[in-house]
């Protein structure tokens, strides 16, 4: 059965296995202090246009939102999300675990906007109780969003803005779990060094951007905290063989490999998006990334169901359900072929 | 330069990456929900004798001993190891960073004993003011030990009864992050189903045994706790592709390759071991396991350095040093003897 | 200047200077199990109908609400309140602080409703990735809640309905840190029994009734939990000298002070309220209990405030504010009569 | 029956209770910011001759360390203390719970040396693998220790040394729960001037040395933390009649009510020590403070037990065992007359 369920279903992008295996019987010191770790960094500081960046690897998204609120955040400070936003919703509490609240705003299409941050921060410092609440220590937000969306640099630049323009100036993270394929959507107006120029901390996500796991933590100031790898040992997060990181990411960044995959997937989601459109079916929100929203009468879904895996979003009223088709480095003209034959 | 300096310097046993490739291009859905876990699950559950046990998978070691004592104990509760043990020693306080207290007994070779533990439980219920105290809520051992050596199976009976004799009942938990190569040990009187017997809860090591990554974890008896996926989730440690941990375990214990691995590393090991001890070293202590202790000179220390790669272990005195050599599914004949003209 | 800015201006009820004046000398056994403590449970539990329940004391609100729900919730879950709730907004952080996430529902008047309980916890079995989300774990609300409102008998009783109808059986938690002065309003149908009938836990509010601090916490069923001190301990929470709170709690139920504490706060709102409504002042909300909250021209705040002390609650608008006046046992005729000839 | 059982069996010096009394109906702010709290702070910088100073007041010893070391430790570090200091041994995982790892060093009496100290930072810093352990982060101590003994000034001067010796530079935290009683004794060679000097932060204890609860945490310095009070707050330790507090440490400070007491308590602890030596009791150890450790027979402990209380300790051997005799300001030259007619 073909598959468009998520960006995750497949392994990894042919490339990096092939480094895998290349490099497999190379002795190489452990806990990310490898050759390819170190040749990843550098490689991404120069993709960012950051040479003064600090870059290290985890395995997954929740465990990276996890890691870099914990040791950016004081135990008082709590980070500011939309109401959608994958720490608020997603995570199981990850976020909480660590002590923080995750102070949340009202979203649209997945996004929050400045005003409604900076509302919230000078709310919080004019309330005369503000020392019995919660402090906001953090701006989080995911590019593209949880909805597949996209911020403009314009929307982008006012977040950052708001975030370093007062005296409270708390660090902004934005969550890159599908970074590449935001940035190469026809919609984004980005670059990757525009991110490592807003963001005080980010990552690329490589675990949905045809990586077996991991994301890369940059931050491009280099003002990384004291105890980094005590801090991710603390937190379970320190892989041994920190090589299997440094090995795919190295491969990711070597000659654009990382925005190719983005590309590709973003001409099969473009016609993916116009295949639907074609065939009448609603679309639930204009989603411009390799996210495609559908709403679908449920007895349409069913039948649908036994032919192609698709995700389950949420329900858009009693007898419709909004369901997610997701494209990847592993989507096919022939997949996207035999779809359009099931529609 | 040749490497003995762990077992996690090399990359993955080659019928792991054969298996990754093969799988490569299968949608698999994810979160550990893949066929390939599942399948791996069910072989583990027959390596073990296991007929009911729960099997899930983590990535590394901290992370599982910090997700297992997290889910079993009560937030009032401590765990009892040796003072020497991973959890005590060397995760950066991953299980004080879950709110438990480890609650540290003498060792002995890296061993504690059931007497030990019976005196400090007893101890602690017998003392008046013991509602002021962290309660022991669970036993916590590595098999092999941070320094290779082994339990008998007399021993772990005896700690095994400990646990469970008593009205305070508390679970056993084994650190098998090189079980592997403790099973193949000549010294070994101890068999995976009699660990799946003997323990509560325990974990196959794939990491430091020919795994890229990855630690199965077994309830031998069923008895997981709930909401398994979001405790996972909430610690960061659920892989969204957790095909990669499948397909591993599903290699590893296919055909007894996990065994296999062990036995060619134990045999490495025993070659070592020999050629030190006819060179004339010193071995720190009598380990029957894939990791060699040898107390070096200093000077001989900083000769061979030049030449061979090995781990630091700790000072032995003012003018040595205890220095560890591992061996591995890697190690080969002609690795032993490159370092027998070495040494 | 007069005071009505809250229930905590003014020490405590003579009553109970008196007794800790006449106990003062007994020598008393520590940590809460001194003779008064004791009978102070035997009291409250005659007051509550409750014969099995187990009663403790705590010190204050926010460390109440954070014992009762550390000890009752599992890591993974959180605690459903409404967004204005005091452990939603005014407590700090200190639910997170242990690791659950409070869960907010909208409100009204400061109440929220069994149906939207019973939808968010539906809504949450319901959705397939609800192992990625935080559990439902208990539901928390005030009585009276911060804006002074109450529940009524039936609306309460649909609350606890929920919680304890479906397989997912969740505890009611109410926290009564006014809870004398809500039984005591003219509009309460529900008695003290009543609350012990339906709450799986809930607290006495001292402090703000009268006491110099302290809260008795009440399980009506006696399902303490287990380890109750070491629980209380890990949270600082342990008074030595907790003598100070069983003299307290023992007065405030002899001959029914706790009541008749009560009724006198609420005589004075009833007046304070009529006083503010013949001069002709706007009531944000109509609040039956201890606690007025008044709209105020900013203007004519600036010029009370010159004269009477009170709270400042929310800004209403650019030109308005919202605040509050509290009576409490301390509050007299003669500061009405006060009040009267400033406004 | 007379009790020696502990410091805090009776309820407070009288001038407590009539300064409570006297100040009842007066109006304070809440939370800390009456007028009491601040004459306090005022107070107690004086008498530690350390302008500078914060002070701010907390309930009791627990909460004490576990809010201080909270908000001075990053979440990686660790605090290290005797295996006998209280947070080790007797807070039921107060500090765990904070993420903190108690990081134990032998004791010789209670105490812990300069010496001991540096190590065990200086080994931390050449460990290789330091990366993967606990950070020291903060030395604890008591003073009296948990045995009643004392630093002499040149032992605690070099302790400070070490803590702010190097690069690593770490605070120095007493834990002052009896401290007025260390202050008084004959074997005392420090003031409240030197301990302010020598600290990073201490606690003046209240609850063992005449309050009803409360103890007085001061940075001598004045490098408080940011967000303090939402500090206490999120810990639950903040209570909204702060003047509780406030009125009793103005009390303790005014006139030297303090040193008073601890000057009483040790006359009497002298007398006690010379009744039991003049009776042919055998000390445990040379205890120079208001605690005495008294070995009896089992069958003497009895006897004992059936006419006067006193504290249980620990197991001397089989058939003996130590307990605790104390005094407080509330012992008269009548209670010791009984004592003595009894042994």
């Amino acid at each position: 059965m073909i598959s468009f369920s998520s960006d995750y279903t497949t392994g990894a992008h042919p490339a990096i296995l092939d480094a895998l295996l290349r490099t497999n019987l190379e002795p190489q010191p452990g806990y990310g202090s490898d050759e390819y770790s170190k040749s990843a960094a550098k490689k991404i500081r120069e993709a960012c246009s950051a040479p003064k960046a600090e870059v290290f690897f985890l395995a997954g998204g929740t465990q990276t939102n996890q890691v870099v609120i914990d040791m950016l955040l004081a135990p008082y400070e709590g980070v500011i999300a939309a109401e959608t936003g994958h720490i608020a919703a997603h995570e199981a509490g990850a976020i909480e675990r660590g002590g923080h609240k995750v102070l949340t705003l009202p979203q649209k299409d997945g996004k929050i906007c400045a005003e409604d941050i900076e509302r919230m921060i000078e709310a919080f410092y004019e309330d005369e109780n503000h020392e019995h609440m919660v402090y906001p220590g953090m701006v989080y937000l995911s590019f593209p969003t949880e909805y597949g969306t996209l911020y403009t640099k314009r929307e982008l630049s006012a977040i950052a803005a708001v975030c370093h323009r007062h005296h409270y100036r708390i660090p902004l993270f934005i969550d890159g779990a599908r970074l590449g394929y935001g940035l190469a959507s026809p919609a984004c107006d980005l670059t990757l060094a525009d991110i490592a120029s807003l963001a005080d901390v980010f990552y690329i996500g490589g675990t949905k951007v045809g990586a077996l796991c991991g994301e890369a933590v940059v931050f491009p100031k280099g003002d990384l905290p004291k105890a980094k790898i005590a801090q991710i040992k603390q937190h379970g997060a320190l892989l041994a063989k920190g090589r299997l990181l440094g090995v795919q990411f190295d491969t990711l960044f070597t000659d654009g490999l990382y925005f190719e995959i983005g590309r590709h997937a973003m001409a099969m989601a473009e016609k993916l998006r116009a295949l639907f459109l074609e065939k009448g079916y609603r679309l639930f929100l204009d989603s411009p990334t390799n996210q495609i929203f559908v709403v679908l009468d449920d007895g349409k879904m069913q039948e649908l169901a036994a032919k192609v895996s698709f995700g389950y979003w949420e329900k858009f009223d009693e007898h419709r359900t909004v369901v997610r088709f997701a494209t990847s480095w592993s989507t096919t003209e022939e997949n996207l072929a035999d779809l359009a034959s099931i529609l």
